[in-house]
């Protein structure tokens, strides 16, 4: 497909945050001729019209109706809640998509909906700890992979029994997101949610106690002689309340999991401080880690 | 004391990594009179040679002789073990530091040096992840803390008993850190090794354990799909494992009291995934307390 005839020509975005924003930016860059309409508070759309994100703003979720893409672009349980609105709005062709943090729910809430209009989730990667449609832009997803899940026996082309439709929407987001300078990568819900539950809502809940913790311990006094170290550490715990919570509701399982892990190894810490060769591989084990995790970034 | 008038005019350093090399550069430049020995392995003695950080390379410790300051910049436990060599062979009018990242060990240890040593711990805050003389920098201590522990009854100037040698002992080395770019501040040793297992060995450790978790469970598979927050997070972890064996070793009841405080953190938050207004609690402190930290920094 040329890079000039866009996949879908015309998309509405429901939640004009940084991901939505980012969305019809790029959007816009990659395909000029696409329309995008937009539904979100109205100071939002007012700011987003004035800075052509969006051709026109929605005033309910029925400015859905002429879209042949549609993405769900809220915090996660708001994008729950809103699915079955917004399908009952969405023409028999359209794709439907999200892009929250957590897949499991939304597929599950996908699966209820009216046979017929195929609904892929997405999670784009990356992004940054500030929200708002004001730090939108156009280059968030360059070179970050953007997660696809197809509902169940719609998985990878070469699965058995996948509908056409299912596996027509997932070749059209694909394209659609390496337009916006992504790189697609088809995943069960399931598998996403353990993952992240790892690689990102772990590290995100860890570094949020841990500068609690020293906060509320060391204070104002102590916190003025932390080093870099700690300020490094801790840029995460300034993420927005509001999307974590969510986050943690609908992957509570994963999650528990995953701080099991961490409880088990620092507590096996504890009891071995003093033992040398055990906090000499402990450091050596991360350390190639942290290598592994870097490998081939800048 | 003007700027150009030394305040110490031998310096000895046993162990020129990134601290003791640092004191080089950072004392020559801010007086070039100063005369500088170190005790290192050969090669990295003919490299602070080649680099102008030093004036000789002393071949064992009997070089500490002619020193008015000698300072102990090995890791930890071989700090310990050195105090008493060196003591042996260091001058009466000679102030003997350290730069440890723990204190009560090596204030216990001074406290059996033969009366008449003046020993005043030092613990310059901040430096890098990576260790090594080839990262030490004349400007390492700009404008960073330089904490100073003068052994119990000789704290700060207003302390009734403080010995007279103690107390001239801890201005020099006050001035001399000054002179470095660094801020001093006095500090009681076990006040030190409290906060620092809270604002910087629990950070060091929390951050260790979570990459390895990390690393072991999602392999390098997906470690390859996570995005800047995991990046940003795991930094420390590569810290290099010698230095942080001996401050385990050394401060292990403070840094097992803070791993509790975390643990517990973690345990809780675990049972209240699903709570909405328990994990907004936290997120609003753990932001307030990140703002709280960087306040007053870039």
């Amino acid at each position: 497909m040329p890079a000039d005839s866009p996949v879908f020509s015309r998309i509405a975005i429901v939640g004009l945050g940084l991901i939505g924003g980012s969305i019809a930016f790029a959007a816009r860059r990659a395909w000029p001729s696409t329309h995008v309409v937009a539904i979100d508070r109205e100071a939002v759309l007012r700011e987003a019209l004035a800075r052509r994100a969006i051709d026109a703003a929605g005033t309910d979720l029925s400015a859905v109706r002429d879209a042949d893409l549609v993405v769900l672009a809220a915090p996660v349980r708001q994008n729950l809640s809103l699915l079955h609105q917004v399908a009952a709005h969405v023409s028999a062709s359209a794709v439907l998509t999200d892009v929250g943090g957590t897949k499991r729910a939304i597929m599950d809430a996908a699966a209820r909906l009216p046979a017929g209009t195929p609904f892929i989730g997405g999670h784009p990667l990356g992004g940054g700890a500030r929200g708002g449609f004001e730090f939108a832009t156009a280059s968030l997803f360059s070179r970050r992979p953007w997660i696809l899940t197809p509902p169940a026996g719609g998985g990878p082309p070469a699965t058995a029994g996948r509908p056409a439709a299912i596996g027509a929407a997932v070749d059209r987001l694909s394209a659609f997101v390496t337009g916006l300078g992504a790189q697609p990568a088809i995943m069960a819900a399931a598998d996403h949610d353990r993952l992240m539950a790892l690689i990102s809502h772990l590290p995100q809940l860890a570094v949020t106690a841990l500068m609690d913790v020293v906060g509320s311990v060391a204070t104002s006094g102590g916190l003025r002689l932390a080093g870099q170290g700690l300020i490094d550490t801790t840029r995460l715990a300034s993420s927005p309340a509001g999307v974590w919570r969510d986050i943690c509701a609908t992957n509570a399982d994963e999650i528990a999991r995953a701080l099991d892990l961490l409880i088990e190894r620092l507590s096996d810490l504890r009891s071995d401080l003093q033992r040398a060769e055990i906090v000499d591989a402990m450091f050596q084990q991360a350390a190639q880690w942290r290598a592994e995790l870097m490998k081939g970034r800048d």
